[in-house]
């Protein structure tokens, strides 16, 4: 597979997004995010996504010059309207806010409406993390999940992430959908013909299924448990908790109305809210206690978990966020490797708003 | 089986504790918050824990008359020392501090430490709801569950909860361990003689055993997912997020060092922290926008669920705390079924401390 340097996908994505309308700066923020998505082993969150955005873009449902700003404010909390921005426009302006916030009151929490697909959450939550403070990210997403006995999908996949930064160690961050697994994964399953295991999907009558196209037919994603008897209804909670604190504060769409990311897909006709939602918050670890003692005692948090006994399966217990870390150093050494597709997709993108291929590699 | 009334449990729970040393409104505290439990539905952080509480209290692990205090705060976080109170006494008095930062400043957040079990999460949760706020609850216990691929007992149970109001419709509150079961439940399975599902627990090779009777024997409750791959690993960071939540910025232990809250079993030696930890949050919903705005919304957002078409399963989605308000107004009515065991278990504690079955009943 052919590898690029980051400067290489950071230059192409930032060309691209500037013609379609951004400024530098929001060119920059969007390139950053979808290349950070990449450099930490997610490329469903990474130059695959060009092509939606700006099919979405072409469409009118995404605004490439918009004018973000906050609707409504405590010290402490706050609500954005992100006027139809790429997500990672006005969620990155939403965790500067929470920042600032939590600067001056020992946390900050900010909704934001109006918005679109926000790359990875735990991008923002490492902005915190930097700043000495826990981060908070979380979006909702189309719907593709059933709750526990529905037959309709009624959420999306829902991620929430999760950081605290460490003193000798490094940042810990969580950041993982509210799904046993992305909807990106059923379909690589499917197009190889291999079966999904039990508890991912069910078919259009609510039976269980291990067929990966039955989402194609009226199937549905379960949430992280699978079934009842498996826990699914708190599968369902983390996810409906997501929605309601990324829909319900800000005024954005919720559950089965939440426009999808693509261009072809249309939205709901009727939605009851204003785009998509996104949630963020920032608390200084130093609001509880000495900066230092709270990463210290990170630090020997990580450690115990580091040294549990493990099956044969696996050396040591997988802390969150190590293996993203470990992918960044390979990749910007060795340079991100980037599939054949998905280049040849993001360079007819390219030349659909009037650049060529010699315009990305130059 | 025998049913009490709602003031009937609450007069025994009160007498119990103020002769234990409680002061009158801790005593209250204490016996509101078992009867709460008992009234939801969710006998195991009911009646049968006061007798764990007395024992842990003759042990010298708890503190029936503490000095519970602020450590340290900023306008919206603080950090509450609990003196070793049932964790219900400090974890009123943290989440009531949460509620009066977010009245001044959007919101408030406040971590626990040396404390002891809190009773139900959605408890405190409800009390920021019934103030226009959004409510989180979490505590860390003792270890019980291993990590994905972990061999050792790492993490106890470490429920969340969270509340939002409604306009007409009730308080929504989910309230839900991060495991698929609670150690009661597969401790009854084990009475009974019954397998556990796939996916509960492992032995203590790391292997998946549907036989509960491991856990006496090196094995381990499994995180929410159950196994890898089932995205156990996605359980196993909402776990480490309250465990780290409740402990690491508190000062409190952590994942294996959190003391067991039975007196038959001692604490780990050379444990870092003090006492087990909890964390809470209240947000204000007008810290958003307007509150009356919010909770038609969510009102919106809990019908739309409801009507979901459902499998033969059930006749409509649960929407997370309505069994519990049901149950609750069944009890209220018609009395609170306690099991013969556990009233005789009540009895012989109140008779350890030097009460009599009479002055239970009177």
């Amino acid at each position: 597979m052919q590898r690029y340097t980051t400067d290489q996908l950071l230059g192409i994505v930032r060309k691209m997004f500037s013609k379609a309308g951004c400024s530098t700066r929001d060119a920059d923020t969007v390139a950053d995010m979808l290349v950070a998505a990449e450099l930490r082993g997610i490329p469903s969150h990474g130059l695959m996504r060009v092509k939606d955005y700006i099919g979405l873009w072409q469409k009118g449902r995404m605004n490439m010059n918009p004018n973000v700003k906050i609707v409504h404010q405590t010290p402490s909390t706050a609500t954005v309207d992100a006027d139809l921005s790429p997500g990672m426009i006005a969620g990155k302006f939403a965790m500067q806010l929470a920042i600032e916030k939590a600067e001056q009151v020992g946390s900050g929490w900010v909704a934001v409406r109006n918005s679109n697909h926000f790359g990875i959450a735990g991008y923002y939550t490492m902005m915190a993390a930097r700043k000495d403070m826990i981060g908070f990210a979380m979006t909702n997403a189309n719907a593709l999940v059933a709750p526990t006995f529905s037959l309709d999908r009624m959420l999306g996949t829902n991620p929430i992430a999760f950081s605290i930064p460490g003193n000798e160690e490094p940042i810990f961050t969580a950041d993982f959908a509210t799904t046993p697994i992305a909807r990106g994964k059923l379909e690589l399953m499917e197009k190889q013909g291999k079966a999904s295991p039990h508890g991912f999907v069910q078919d259009k009558n609510g039976v269980s299924s291990t067929d990966p196209s039955v989402l194609r037919d009226g199937g549905a994603i379960l949430p992280l448990g699978g079934d009842f008897e498996h826990a699914s209804h708190k599968g369902f909670c983390m996810g409906a908790m997501v929605d309601i604190l990324s829909a319900i504060l800000s005024g954005a769409n919720f559950g089965p109305f939440v426009p999808p990311q693509v261009a072809y897909l249309d939205p709901k006709p009727g939605a009851p809210g204003e785009g998509l939602g996104h949630f963020f918050g920032a608390i200084r670890i130093d609001g509880f206690r000495p900066a230092n003692e709270v990463k210290e005692y990170m630090d020997l948090w990580i450690r115990t978990f580091r040294k549990a006994n493990t099956s044969a399966e696996a050396e040591r217990v997988v802390i969150p966020g190590e293996p993203e870390i470990a992918k960044e150093l390979d990749y910007r050494k060795n340079g991100i490797p980037v599939l054949p597709k998905v280049w040849e997709e993001l360079v007819a993108t390219a030349v659909s708003i009037g650049l060529t291929e010699d315009d990305l590699n130059n």
